[in-house]
């Protein structure tokens, strides 16, 4: 890991490989080779190792790589192995849709707190959670530790929330705001464009149609 | 287009051009070069040229590209200029959320059915769509042209659900299911693993503190 700059392509695999592990972790497999996994996976063994290569190989034997040694590993330098604190910033449809995933919080993502402008929805339970005034966020954030904000907010206050969330220290956003942020360079932000995601859906549809 | 392979990678980023493309649109701008897109959208020049040129360079000249022509010839590329006919299934919180989004529907993306196995949301109105039984599914596909199905249900219901809508003829999957789907080539899949890509920002983040 030290200093040595893995390409974003790799970085995106990792969590495929992470949740292919651990399934095979769940069926009580010790281990597996690359040509396995590249079965499983529908990855070409090469990349798989091409991959693994970026973090020191993961010391594969002839016999194959230790599953669940594999599988700590990848969640290690995902960061699995400490815990996040989250706020979600919009309690619509979506900002509840994700304050309701209890999967996130099996691997260390925790939601603390979620926020919204509207003041009906104030006071409003979801889970343990209860929807809070936007003016209590930034003491929130400080007293709690939050280092992931959540953005389900209008693509026009998407930007203005960033800089405060900013100002206040946080370390990631994940966004579905449809815009692209600025933020400076210490700031993680992780898109989730949904048309984006929709309209290339779309062009492989059409494509398909004119082969 | 006529049989020429193109990345997903370049596909990927056709959105985000057709995004900010819209945006000059709307401001009334008529032309842009690459030098100035490139500078919106923090993509270098080159990449931008090499993008296009995939399409054929849509005849930028020394002054640079016509802002609506580009836009609306990366429309259809994309596959906006017809309409799509789309169905959920599960209208949990994700899949009303989705069902609640206005702007896909603006772009061509409409939301004719919902879906859900639970009988207590039966008859539910989201919109103006009313949550049906599962088994009304078939006949629906069929009589209203459906070409894209968005799967927001468990990962243990999304494989046996793919292959029913491969056989009722779907021609795209938007599978926000936590599995990867196994589907014949005519079929398109389009994955949102929301966990996934919250790990990606996990890495990123641990990553910056350690540099």
């Amino acid at each position: 890991m030290e200093g040595k700059e893995i390409s974003q392509a790799v970085i995106g695999r990792l969590p495929r490989y992470f949740r292919y592990l651990g399934e095979l972790k769940d069926e009580g497999i010790e281990r597996v080779s690359s040509q396995e996994l590249s079965a499983i996976m529908k990855v070409t063994a090469s990349q798989i190792r091409q991959d693994f290569n970026n973090f020191g190989g993961f010391g594969q034997q002839g016999y194959g790589y230790n599953v669940e040694f594999l599988y700590w590993e990848i969640g290690k330098i995902l960061g699995l192995d400490h815990r996040h604190n989250l706020i979600i910033i919009g309690a619509g449809n979506l900002g509840q849709a994700l304050a309701n995933y209890v999967n996130f919080e099996r691997r260390g993502f925790v939601f603390r707190g979620i926020f919204d402008q509207n003041p009906r929805l104030h006071g409003q339970r979801i889970r343990e959670l209860t929807v809070q005034p936007m003016e209590r966020m930034e003491q929130f954030v400080r007293e709690n530790d939050i280092d992931i904000a959540v953005l389900t907010v209008p693509k026009t206050e998407a930007e203005p929330l960033a800089q405060r969330l900013v100002g206040y220290g946080i370390r990631g956003i994940w966004n579905f705001a449809h815009v692209d942020l600025n933020v400076p360079e210490r700031v993680q932000v992780e898109n989730v464009h949904l048309s984006d995601s929709l309209m290339k859906l779309s062009y492989n549809i059409n494509r398909y149609q004119q082969l």
